[in-house]
């Protein structure tokens, strides 16, 4: 019988910190995964991982039950948390490893595909380019792009001003660039502002408002209909801010408004009333129940779950089963590395309904090169038709940016002090 | 101005991994926190810890809303998993710099104190000699322990068999001798078998409900009506076996029937309607939202949040506030060394009520040691009237028990490949 003979981990310092997982058969088979990025997460990858060695790999369901049951006093009563991440990226490589050992695309063991491609809106993020966040969300330079070959750590990245991402017709050429891409929907962030400015500021005035809402009418008049607009405020603004925000956007017919407040379902509800625009939340949900809670008082139109952290495959499509079910659209979160993006390909082309897939990397210049073939061609991505992920890390590419605090799975141990 | 200098960690092999966090200020002053146990907890509080250096200690409250926001990609929307273990640590340990900076007890800071002693439960276990566990709920023998001198590994917890505890004269026996030490309540497991059982096994026969029911009724005739005697189910149980189980244990008048099932508010208050025997519940929720989430639907009577995990001891007062206008108990659980337990002393010396707080090491043979002055006497805690927590980590045992895979605070780095 086949069984796991290691487990081990590598961190791609990209625009966040890619945490991938490998796990090996005694085959020589590997199969990998990515987890949502976490301080420590790594670490956590490692000493759960290491419950599966010496067990046969293909009953994945038992060995994720015996990783919940395993970290449940540090995760909560249904699963939530940094170790959901971890949980999340072993998930997908035992997929990718099962898929591999038994020759059939990880969609297959999930119960068949329903799509032959998975729709993909690019994250357009202010309209500028992107910045790399460090898992405490600090501005960071990576090593690779730093002066001193070190990665230089700033502020939070809330705390910088964004003068230069203010630029409308910036944002309007890149808007229509996508749309001549193939995407059908971009992505921009409400939440950005000239100054600094401090978290605790929930607050939205009335020439904010206005100023807002003006900016997005004339986007939308000067992009063509076929490409939607949607609005993400990171759960910046508070209710009363939120919901006359609500109000006054509607005109412009954003796609979706995300996390217009940090989310409960009662504040959810309150942002939903005040107009028409479609309300989306859920990314930093965990589980089934973590997404569904938001639902309660109706004021989550469109769940965000986040494969890489709301628990992995199977819990990505126990949440899209119930999405369909209730009305509500599903269209993933994911700011992952092509290998983390493939696995929301595979429960999105399980599901049975779905919105769109986040593509979150369009401004890191090695995104694509991470994996061996392309992941999305003309703004949607194929479903992989090879076995496990359909789609292999390129480890030289990967190596290359790799965390030198970090191992670089089997090949390079943890460094002292790391 | 004083300055924060270095944030450092140590863990001690105990019942459990005690995770300990010693913050250091410009002038030399320590303060010395703890968290609940959880795989890379070390880890990300040196992670989140290095965040503090530079800063200004004793504005708390300002710290832990910039370590929430820090870790909100990884935490929820209010809170919850992994990450809050080291922020609580972190957390006690700001207030225990603190309090020595100025000069004054916690529970001065904290609004000042509400009684002179807390009362203390005993938790017995199943009456035996209390097991070695690690992050993942593994049994294991400790290196101080083991004959080979390094830590040794066996089954999850619930996979043995425990023949060996259901001794019926010893129970009594200990109850007895936990009331003359001077406990008012102790708590005894209700989740123990004589047989090897999977953990998925969450089913309660008939003869099974009459013999535990039984030997509970028995127990309460053997035991002084003085000392109460409150169950522990550890989630172990479904729905219907919880609510007929509470059906007959109603004789034996437990003071409290705690995690019937794993809890939400419709399980919680199923069970509850069950009978009359209080439920208590909420030992793995995060933040105030986890714990009053659960008496949405009233079935939770007294709340047991464990201040090394729920986000500190503000937190901890936040949802002491929050039990008593909504008269439920609290009684926090404690499965930590004198110094998180002395974190939660503090927190039940401000609270406008309480019930009781947990006693989990009293078959840990150096548990009182840890600490250079008795946090229990005869029962019950005194509140420390010294600067700080007021107990001080006694560091000469802490490095006898200390794992030797991780840092001993800023005396020994973390090892290569740990």
């Amino acid at each position: 019988m086949i069984r796991i003979t290691s487990v081990s981990t590598a961190v791609v310092e990209a625009n966040f910190d890619y945490t991938y997982v490998c796990i090996e058969a005694s085959d020589g088979t590997k199969g990998y995964g990515e987890g949502f990025f976490a301080p420590g997460l790594a670490q956590s990858m490692r000493e759960i991982g290491a419950l599966l060695v010496g067990k046969e790999p293909t009953n994945v369901r038992s060995l994720v039950t015996m990783m919940r049951l395993a970290t449940s006093a540090s995760s909560g009563a249904h699963g939530e948390g940094a170790l959901l991440h971890a949980v999340s990226g072993i998930e997908t490589a035992l997929w990718d490893l099962t898929g591999k050992l038994l020759g059939v695309p990880v969609w297959q063991l999930l119960g068949g595909k329903s799509r032959d491609t998975v729709p993909v809106y690019a994250d357009l993020h202010a309209g500028t380019g992107l910045p790399s966040i460090d898992n405490l969300l600090r501005n960071r330079t990576p090593f690779w792009a730093s002066q001193s070959g070190t990665t230089e750590t700033g502020d939070f990245y809330w705390q910088s001003g964004d003068a230069d991402e203010l630029d409308f017709e910036r944002i309007v050429e890149r808007v229509q660039a996508a749309g001549h891409a193939g995407y059908r929907m971009v992505k921009l962030d409400m939440d950005v502002f000239e100054h600094r400015r401090d978290a605790e500021d929930q607050t939205l005035g009335t020439d904010q408002i206005s100023e807002i809402a003006a900016q997005a009418i004339e986007l939308r008049a000067r992009v063509s209909p076929e490409v939607d607009i949607a609005y993400d405020c990171h759960w910046r603004f508070d209710i009363p801010s939120a919901s006359r925000l609500h109000a006054e956007l509607s005109p412009a017919r954003p796609y979706w408004l995300e996390d217009p407040v940090n989310p409960t379902p009662e504040g959810l509800a309150r942002v939903a009333r005040a107009g028409s625009i479609p309300i989306a939340s859920a990314e930093n949900a965990y589980s089934l129940e973590g997404v569904s809670h938001l639902a309660r008082d109706g004021g989550l139109d469109i769940a965000t779950p986040d494969i890489q952290k709301v628990g992995g495959l199977l819990e990505g499509l126990t949440i899209a089963e119930w999405t369909h079910r209730n009305g509500i659209g599903f269209a993933p979160h994911c700011i992952a590395s092509p290998l983390g993006f493939a696995a929301a390909v595979h429960v999105m082309a399980a599901a049975p309904s779905v919105r769109f897939l986040e593509f979150h990397g369009s401004d890191l210049p090695f995104w694509s090169e991470l994996v061996t073939a392309p992941v999305i061609v003309e703004g949607s991505a194929p479903v992989p038709s090879g076995p496990g992920l359909g789609v292999e890390l390129d480890l030289e590419v990967a190596k290359r940016y790799a965390s030198p605090h970090e191992p670089f799975f089997t090949e390079r141990a943890p460094r002292a002090g790391a």
